[in-house]
């Protein structure tokens, strides 16, 4: 990845600011999905949307009529992805705050075209999700490929920012007689449910993007 | 809230479209933070930022040096809040789905400026952030509350879409023998963790965001 852009450059709090591909890549791979900012019609928007990693790119996938798709190939984007790992309580009310993993993609999304390519995405998208589940269940078939369009957006203009550490009180406020620290937030699993008429096997292995957080040391 | 606009109307999968009231405030109340796409030096842009709401409006809060306050109050934008609430497996690799809220809200930020109203506006924030804390901790002062910009986007142009049921498999996959069903997936507390120098009290009241997810029937 090269250095950050005009637009990448983190010039608020720049001491959060991560540019390595190592911790770039391990926001992705803890997130199920992200936010796309982009225009159409002459408004900006924003939707959420599920999203993978392989290799270099950040994968989405849509519905061959999804405006989305259609406004994405047309323009650039930004596309955010949050992890939002606690809450940090100060002894003021100012210097409360809130750790988190974030980054952003600036960049212009291509499809992945060849059925084979697109069937290989797939495959990776349902592997982040679920590890082993493509085996366990019915492959998509031609009909369902061709009336799915995948992209991907390489992670070439992209930077992250992380706070992961506890309050910042000023050294005056530290004698007040309140609790100050982190509670730590997690997006978690909870119990399976199965469909009606589920008959058979095991729940599947949840998500590897719920297994943890990037390590990262304070700068 | 008047009915849909051009950009909120949803036309995929429009039997997830809500625009009631009632639903956009509980989406907002379970939220601690939102995306905002917005356009600034000729790109668009995606930020997450803490958030909260206050009667028919949301609001932000930002320094007074912050870039993205001064893009917001320049123009308009577009703030989606998304809560991933399930996974969602199917006997298919092509019919499995994520459970969701998510919602946005179009239109432009106006500064809340008088000393009184931003201070009330943080009180409202730590609350949603966490019950009864402000009585505990030093209120905000005179140069806190000046270094501050608090935005607000009134709840006008607004959309919410939620997915909140198991696998629409198709009949000739249901006997397909595996695991079929719904993991459900929540932001959580962890156990807090006290600040260096902390000696007293017990951890503040997790977020009323935590408790709970909105409870909204199928169409």
């Amino acid at each position: 990845m090269p250095a950050p852009s005009q637009r990448t450059t983190i010039r608020r709090k720049p001491e959060r600011g991560h540019y390595d591909p190592p911790t770039i890549k391990a926001i992705i791979d803890d997130a199920l999905l992200c936010h796309i900012a982009f225009p159409a019609g002459g408004s900006v928007h924003c939707l959420p949307t599920a999203c993978w990693r392989d290799g270099e790119h950040l994968y989405i996938h849509g519905a061959n009529n999804s405006r989305l798709i259609d406004a994405l190939l047309a323009d650039e984007c930004a596309v955010c992805i949050t992890h939002l790992d606690g809450l940090v309580f100060a002894r003021s009310a100012f210097r409360h705050s809130m750790n988190y993993r974030s980054l952003v993609i600036h960049g212009r999304f291509v499809a992945v075209d060849a059925e084979k390519d697109k069937k290989m995405a797939m495959i990776a998208f349902l592997e982040h999700v679920s590890p082993g589940r493509m085996a366990q269940v019915r492959p998509p078939n031609a009909a369902e490929l061709a009336g799915t369009r995948i992209l991907r957006l390489p992670l070439a203009e992209v930077a992250a920012k992380i706070r992961n550490w506890g309050p910042d009180d000023k050294a005056e406020d530290m004698a007040i007689p309140v609790w100050a620290g982190v509670i730590p937030l997690a997006v978690q699993a909870g119990t399976p449910t199965p469909a009606a008429g589920c008959t058979s096997g095991a729940p599947p292995e949840r998500p590897r993007a719920l297994n943890g957080q990037t390590e990262t040391e304070r700068p």
